[in-house]
């Protein structure tokens, strides 16, 4: 609720700015902004009571929260509170006390970035928008060209030419203009910034549009409310561009400033070790710089990170635990989530519970702990390195004596 | 709750028979069984009030409509209570005056069959079985692959070796023993069949396994309780090898005979034109016969259709439509329902609403009609078919020139 929003303040040289619906980037330095609260009238607003009361299952369940004057008069996608499970059996496997998985692969066009994008449409109507864009590795990409599709908004979409072609035959569904860019994502993201400046399209840029991470921040809510108020030692999940893990951050802080959790979680910030500029930079404690793109987790594929900052004050805020994966160790994480807990997670969406397994190899947390790990996209969306994950069926005539045989040998 | 379950009962020899929970087709002359319910007992239990007050948003939030002891005691993946949207771009389009669409490719493993599943993993251990075996051609593979993993047991699964990537993906991720078959479904059907017999494995086929029917008839009840029990004049749904329209259709029944709604919808029953051997028996009101499984809409061929008596039932009984539709308006309607309501299905998905387009054209149902429109499974399954349906992106070099040249033509 806009009554709730104090400014959009800039994280670099502090100033604050009116909260505008097309606000981007601090129009005095660039630097990013971030959406600020008057958290005495939003403890004033909720409490546990209230939240246990309300009916909405949706990410906007937390309109309190939220920089919006409504949900908009446009149709929209049930996006959000998306299932929670108690992860006995891989909790077991990995040598760990309690560990519990958020499926945001359920969410309409299957991926995390559904919240964002479902914000970006309610948004674009209070602007006045008419057109909305953005550039993705594909999964900002396909939710904004969903939910835009629901509300009736026409997209320009820009992905790098690796994106799968899961993701991409979403895009063409949906009906997005797609723009393929045969190179890196960074060129990918500088030509869609390009575009939409010339053209005046609604900016659907997760880090440049401060409204994106208040969208995403509706996961750490739910998880919050799933656990009843009671936090986890942890909560894991992987990093690319940094606004999934800042947006997060975000969350808990809210519901930890207006009273609704007693204690804040620390991050467990998972990339691929082929592309993991912002976990080198804690590690090495010094400022991050660009990698190569190097990992078949393509949604976390992103060597110049957008969102560095907010997502390195999150991780140190949190006093976080960084931990990188081989990209062998992302696809065994995904036959281990499906095995074990029957959720099918794409490379991206499993990283983070790659992460814990290899946190706790290394010892960086401790078995007793507990730990949230969110899956933040569909395994559908890849099923290339599904297949490469999980290998190929056995296939044979449909004869009896060919079963029995393949039956001896299993 | 199995107190409200009164017996077994053939449909072809009107025998009654216990509801232990592993029974199959009738011992006495093998025909299809069906559940049935002690009505006065169930109305005694719920009505609108009670319903709403519910918070549970699953399949289960309809206990006294099922026949299970409980939820059973393993975990279990969130299954239901999926989206329902109001489609009212998509209705204009088609020049029909209301359109809902339930979208139940938004389920843990991306389809309908979840409803059937999950089912069948209570009933497994109520029966104390230890594995679940079933022939699919695909999605009841899928689902039943997943739901059994998260409640830890071993699946054997028999999929005939067309079943689509995606699907095949899900079952090797979620660690199912597959057996791709080199055949028609009707084979691999005959193969599971007997392996079933011969190992003793709990069976998942939704024709013969009679509770699995009662799984998916959740599906109407959550329609009929999204519609705030006012029920539409129709329901459109693709058929297969009808379990789910016989599903549906006691869905509706169960509500209609409880006092919940007070009229029944009429059922369209859609197929592919290569492949309707139930819609065809209506047509020409004579007995079904066999066809060739001649349609891109795999979930759906099905020329050998296992639950045709029930199927035939719930369409006749509804005073139902029966449409085929043609690959290319199969393709169509996932285009269609992609641009107007940002909702993504795969071919058999897509070909309920394909035929609500259909039947208007053949002036099957009035333009003063109001329809739900099922999509029964997820577009990620099937990208490849996604593609061939909205085609592939543009691509260009990250340059403003080139992309200007690509504005001009759009």
């Amino acid at each position: 609720m806009m009554e709730h929003v104090l400014c959009a303040k800039c994280i670099d040289c502090g100033k604050e700015w009116e909260a505008r619906p097309d606000i981007t980037t601090c129009p005095s330095c660039g630097g990013l902004l971030d959406i600020k609260y008057d958290y005495a009238a939003i403890r004033k607003a909720v409490d546990h009571k209230v939240m246990a009361g309300r009916s909405e299952q949706s990410m906007w369940r937390y309109m309190e929260y939220l920089p919006v004057l409504g949900k908009g008069s446009r149709p929209k996608l049930r996006v959000g509170w998306s299932p929670f499970y108690k992860a006995d059996r891989l909790a077991k496997t990995l040598g760990l006390k309690t560990l519990y998985v958020k499926d945001d692969g359920v969410n309409p066009t299957a991926s995390l970035k559904d919240r964002a994008s479902a914000m970006a449409v309610v948004k674009a109507e209070e602007a006045g928008a008419e057109i909305i864009a953005c550039s993705s590795t594909g999964n900002a990409a396909s939710s904004l060209a969903g939910n835009a599709a629901a509300a009736g908004y026409p997209t320009y979409i820009f992905v790098p030419s690796r994106a799968p072609k899961g993701k991409v035959s979403q895009l063409m569904i949906f009906g997005a203009h797609v723009i393929s860019v045969k190179s890196t994502y960074e060129d990918t993201f500088r030509l869609s910034e390009e575009a939409i400046r010339k053209f005046g399209w609604y900016n659907r840029n997760a880090a440049i549009n401060p409204f994106l991470m208040e969208g995403k921040k509706t996961v750490a809510l739910e998880i919050a409310e799933q656990l009843g108020w009671k936090m986890t030692d942890y909560v894991a999940l992987s990093v690319g561009d940094g606004c999934t893990i800042a947006g997060v951050w975000k969350g808990f802080r809210d519901l930890y400033e207006t009273g609704m959790i007693d204690r804040l979680p620390r991050l467990i910030s998972v990339q691929a070790e082929g592309c993991c500029p912002l976990n080198r930079a804690i590690a090495e404690n010094k400022p991050w710089e660009p990698m190569e793109e190097n990992t078949l987790a393509d949604s976390i594929a992103v060597g110049v990170p957008r969102n560095a900052d907010k997502a390195l004050n999150a991780i140190r805020e949190s006093n976080g635990v960084v931990v990188n994966v081989s990209d062998q160790e992302i696809l065994d994480a995904a036959k281990l989530l499906g095995r074990t807990c029957g959720v099918f997670g794409e490379p991206a969406g499993v990283t983070g519970t790659a992460g814990v397994k290899k946190a706790l190899e290394l010892s960086l947390i401790p078995e007793e702990a507990s730990v949230v790990s969110i899956v933040t996209g569909n395994g559908l969306k890849d099923t290339p390195n599904a297949i490469r994950a999980a290998g190929e069926p056995i296939a044979i005539d449909p004869d009896m004596e060919q079963l029995l045989q393949i039956m001896d040998r299993l």
